[in-house]
C-alpha cells in the first residue's frame, strides 16, 4: 500500500471500529430494555411469550433502534429518554416480520438464521405474538414515565402513522403483496418501498429528534435523512437479496425472484441499481449539513449501509 | 293480563324501547366517526382499506362504544369526547373477530351474518386488515385533540393492557386456543373469558370513567360493574352458541361443540348457566350502587344482555 492508501484505509477502519461499537451497545441496551417489557415465557400464556421472545431475540441487527439512539445522541438526548422508544420500533419492526412470514404472505421457514415463527410454534401462536408486539410498542411509550404525556402522544401519532396506513408499513405489505408477479413501474416500486420499509426507518430517526425536542430546520434535515436512509437500505437489501447467498444473509435468498417480486435490481440491473445506491448515500450525507451539532454517528451509519453491498 | 302483569309487562317495554333507542344512537354516532376515520376503498392500497370496510361495517352490535356513551352519559361527560374511543374499542374489536376468524384460528367462514374477511377477500389481505385496525385504534386515540394529552395516554394505557398481554385479548385468544379439546376447569375458563372478552368490555366502560375524570370510588364501582358486564356477557354468548340457529346468531351456532371449546354451559349444563347469568347481572346492577349520579342507562344495560338469553 502507498502511504495515502494506507492512510485512508486506516481511517476506513476507524470508522467500521467506531461503528461496530456504536451498534453492539445499541444492541445491548436495547436489548436489556425489551429482556425487561416482554413478559418472561414462565407467565401465562407461556406459549405466546415463548414465541414473541424466539423471534424478538433472534438476534436482530437492531438497526431502527440504532438511529432512534444516533439521533438522540446527536442533540444529546439523555438516553434513558430514548430506550422504550427504541424498544418500541423494534417491537413493531419483528412483529411485522413475523406477520410477513406467515404461509399466507411470504411463507418463509427462515428468518434471522433460524425457523419463522410459525414454523417453530404455529399459525395461530405466530398472528397472535405479532398481534400482542404491535399492541406492546404502543404501550410502553404510552407508559414511558421519563417523557412528558405531549411527547409520548408525538411519539405515538408518528409510529401508528408509520406502521400504518395508507402510507406506512402495513399499506406498503399490501401493495408489496399485490405486485407480485406484476410489471410495476420505478415509481409504483418506490412508493411500495417507502410504505413498507422506508417510514418506519424515516420514524426512528425522526423519534430521536422529536425526544430531543429540536426546532423545525433540525426536524426537517433529520426526516430528509431518514427518508434517504430508508430508500437505501431497501436497495441494498435487495441487491443483497441477488448477490448473496441464504447462510450469509440468514434468510432465503433468491426469494425476490422466485416470487417475481419487483426490485431495483430487476428494474434497474444489478449495475445501476448499485450506482443509485451511492447517489441516495451522498445525498443523505447532504441532508445533514443544516445541523450545526456533530452528526458523524449519523453519517458512519448510512456508509455502514452502503457498505453492506460494497 | 291483569293490571299488574300489564303494568310490569309496558314498564319493561318502555325500557326496551329506551335502550334500543339509545343502542341505535350509539350505533349511529359510532358509525359515523369510524366512517371519518378509516381510509375510503378509493385510497390506495383499495383492497386492504375494502377490507377493513367489509369487516367494520357489517352491522355489529356496536356493545362496546355503547358502554362508553353510557358510562360518559352517566357521569355527564360531552359527546365529542367519547366519541374516538369509542370508534377505538370498536376497532379492535372488528382486529380481533377478523384475526380469530382466520383458518389457522377458529376457521370461520360467517360473521355478523355475512362472509369473513379471509373468505371475501383473501388470507394475507385479513392478517393485514386486523393488524391496521389495531393500528388506527391507537392512532386515532392519541390524536384525539378533544382531550388532554394526559387522558389520551391513560386511555390508550388502558386499551393496550385490555386488548394485549398477559391479562388481555390477545392472551385470552392464546389461552382459548390451547384449551381446545381439554378439560379444563371452571377457574381456568374464567381466567380465559375475563382475558379474552372481559378485559376489552371493562376497558370500554371505564373508558367512560377516565374521560369523565371521575374519582377513585366512581372508578371502582364502573370497573366492578364493568367486569360483571364482560363476565355476563360471556355467559349468554355461550348459551346462545348451543341454543340459537346460525341464521339467528350471523355467526356459525353450535361452533364451541364441534370445535371442543369448554363453555359455561359445558360445564355447568344449560339450566345452571341461566341462574348464574341471573346472579352475575344483579351483582352487576349493585355495583353501581356507590354512584350518586342517575345510573339507569347501565342498569338497563346489563338487563339487555340478561334478556338475550331469557
Amino acid at each position: 500500500m502507498t502511504p495515502d492508501v494506507e492512510k485512508s484505509y486506516n481511517s476506513a477502519q476507524i470508522i467500521m471500529n467506531r461503528l461496530e461499537t456504536f451498534f453492539s451497545q445499541s444492541r445491548e441496551k436495547v436489548d436489556a430494555v425489551l429482556e425487561g417489557l416482554v413478559p418472561s415465557a414462565d407467565i401465562e400464556p407461556s406459549r405466546l411469550h415463548s414465541a414473541v421472545r424466539w423471534s424478538l431475540f433472534a438476534g436482530g441487527k437492531r438497526f431502527r433502534p440504532a438511529l432512534v439512539f444516533g439521533v438522540g445522541r446527536v442533540f444529546g438526548v439523555d438516553e434513558t429518554k430514548l430506550l422504550r422508544t427504541a424498544a418500541a420500533v423494534e417491537m413493531i419492526h419483528t412483529y411485522s416480520l413475523i406477520h410477513d412470514d406467515l404461509p399466507a404472505m411470504d411463507d418463509d421457514d427462515l428468518r434471522r438464521g433460524r425457523e419463522t415463527c410459525h414454523i417453530k410454534f404455529d399459525e395461530a401462536t405466530a398472528i397472535l405474538a405479532g398481534d400482542v408486539l404491535q399492541n406492546l410498542a404502543f404501550q410502553v411509550i404510552a407508559e414511558d414515565t421519563a417523557l412528558p404525556p405531549e411527547t409520548r402522544i408525538r411519539l405515538i401519532t408518528g409510529l401508528a402513522r408509520a406502521a400504518g396506513t395508507p402510507h406506512g408499513m402495513v399499506a406498503g405489505q399490501q401493495m408489496d403483496l399485490e405486485a407480485e408477479g406484476k410489471q410495476i413501474t420505478i415509481e409504483e416500486l418506490e412508493r411500495i418501498h417507502q410504505a413498507k420499509t422506508g417510514a418506519m426507518i424515516a420514524y426512528s430517526a425522526e423519534a430521536g429528534a422529536i425526544i430531543a425536542g429540536v426546532d423545525e430546520t433540525g426536524r426537517r434535515a433529520v426526516t430528509e435523512y431518514a427518508a434517504k436512509v430508508g430508500l437505501l437500505f431497501q436497495i441494498t437489501d435487495d441487491l443483497l437479496d441477488v448477490t448473496q447467498t441464504t447462510e450469509v444473509l440468514g434468510k432465503t435468498a433468491g426469494k425476490d425472484l422466485t416470487s417475481e417480486k419487483a426490485t431495483y435490481p430487476s428494474l434497474y440491473g444489478i449495475e445501476k441499481a448499485s450506482t443509485l445506491a451511492l447517489d441516495v448515500h451522498d445525498s443523505a450525507c447532504e441532508s445533514l449539513a443544516s445541523i450545526s451539532a456533530d452528526t458523524s454517528i449519523l453519517v458512519d451509519l448510512v456508509g455502514f449501509i452502503l457498505r453492506r453491498v460494497s
